[in-house]
């Protein structure tokens, strides 16, 4: 099993979940395998705290999970955001790992960062606008494609996956870009289209979507983001004053 | 995933479960990891066919599930029979094997065998009595020991164990940008820099190596870089406009 310390890097965020008894049943199953972080999205019911299903150390999870009004919110302390999905073939924009290859690179990135693994909702799974947070995306394989787990099974089966097995050696290298920073690049080059006329002001989320899956995508560590978002500001910069100038 | 043949040989036994909701549950990862074959053993509701947990195939395997008297009865057509505890200290007359290597043992023998997995009820397991039919135990590894696990949520992990190995499908990706399209990104990159006054013109090449280094680090699919590419070239075109009107 992990140790504590790298599991208490581990994040596991339910996105608009439906149902009280799962979030109940993914903190009996965050409980089995020492997981305490839980995040809740915009949870269907306010009062899940009072979930029947959790008893003894999982709902001391519950009682202690932290709401958030977005996903940006939750995962702004990760560097590495992974999106969970049922559905294997549909035209995905991220990449997609298998859950045994998966839990290898989360493994690896917990020895160094926060990792939020986020789970949708019962019905629909995690929305377009939630994956553009995500750095990859998770399918647990399953013998029924496009048939989706259950949610508590699915948060069971993830949990057992990453603890499964010893972890891997920590390899030394920059830490990786946290989600804040990697929002505040994607703003700064947001800003920078709209100066120059890539985009329009106001205009359709299509493009802002497309630029942070862009830059979620990017293997940023904490330095390169650093750098770049410095460059993207005074690009800025420049840009507002031609625009002041006129 | 194993061929259908195979899974084919996999009953899942429930002995005295007490919550219907449970042996949904457990139908519903049956379903998904494509095991069929559901057995129970005096259930506490006779009427848990009607659980309301169980749809699709799930529902259908539920409707077939086998009622019987007696795990001799449950377990009379295989040749090897596998109890599962989370109890990993108790005085234990079987051999334990944790869900890993125990999985390995089930999938060769379920090549000559039909093998049953018995699950006990919510509150106290398998009994003595039940345990007697098994060849060996097996226990889910949790970082809390003495922690059991929600009955359908050990049944999704086990089975998901034992379907693992699969080889994995094949995931389409885009292929990485090549070198020649991330140096085009560099020098778009060192015009924006150098037009938005972050650089001087024909300064140290320090910028230019760091800029370039940060672009090869950075993991471009080639949509990505052909995206960013785009926006660059844009930002540049503006910033050269504003320094002409000048």
């Amino acid at each position: 099993l992990q140790t504590p310390s790298e599991l208490d890097r581990l994040r596991v965020v339910l996105v608009a979940t439906r149902n009280p008894l799962n979030l109940g049943a993914a903190a009996r199953a965050m409980s089995n395998f020492g997981v305490g972080s839980l995040r809740v999205v915009n949870p269907f019911d306010l009062a899940f705290r009072e979930a029947r299903s959790a008893v003894g150390r999982a709902a001391a999870i519950l009682e202690a999970a932290e709401v958030y009004d977005s996903v940006a919110e939750a995962v702004a302390d990760c560097g590495l955001v992974v999106g969970t999905t049922a559905i294997q073939h549909r035209d995905l924009r991220h990449p997609l790992h298998l859950l045994p290859q998966a839990a290898t690179s989360i493994l690896q990135q917990m020895g160094r960062t926060n990792v939020a693994i986020l789970f949708g909702s019962e019905k629909t799974g995690l929305s377009n606008a939630d994956l553009t947070h995500c750095h990859w995306l998770l399918h647990i394989p399953t013998g029924e494609q496009h048939l989706s787990m259950n949610l508590g099974q699915a948060v069971a089966v993830t949990l057992y996956e990453l603890t499964r097995s010893a972890p891997p050696a920590s390899v030394a290298e920059h830490p990786t870009a946290s989600s804040d920073l990697l929002e505040r690049i994607t703003s700064a080059l947001l800003e920078a289209l709209e100066l120059s006329g890539y985009t329009i002001p106001n205009g359709s989320t299509a493009t802002e979507e497309k630029a942070r899956r862009m830059i979620h995508r990017l293997a940023f560590d904490d330095r390169d983001a650093e750098v770049l978002l410095g460059m993207l500001r005074q690009i800025v910069w420049k840009l507002r004053i031609h625009r002041e100038e006129k």
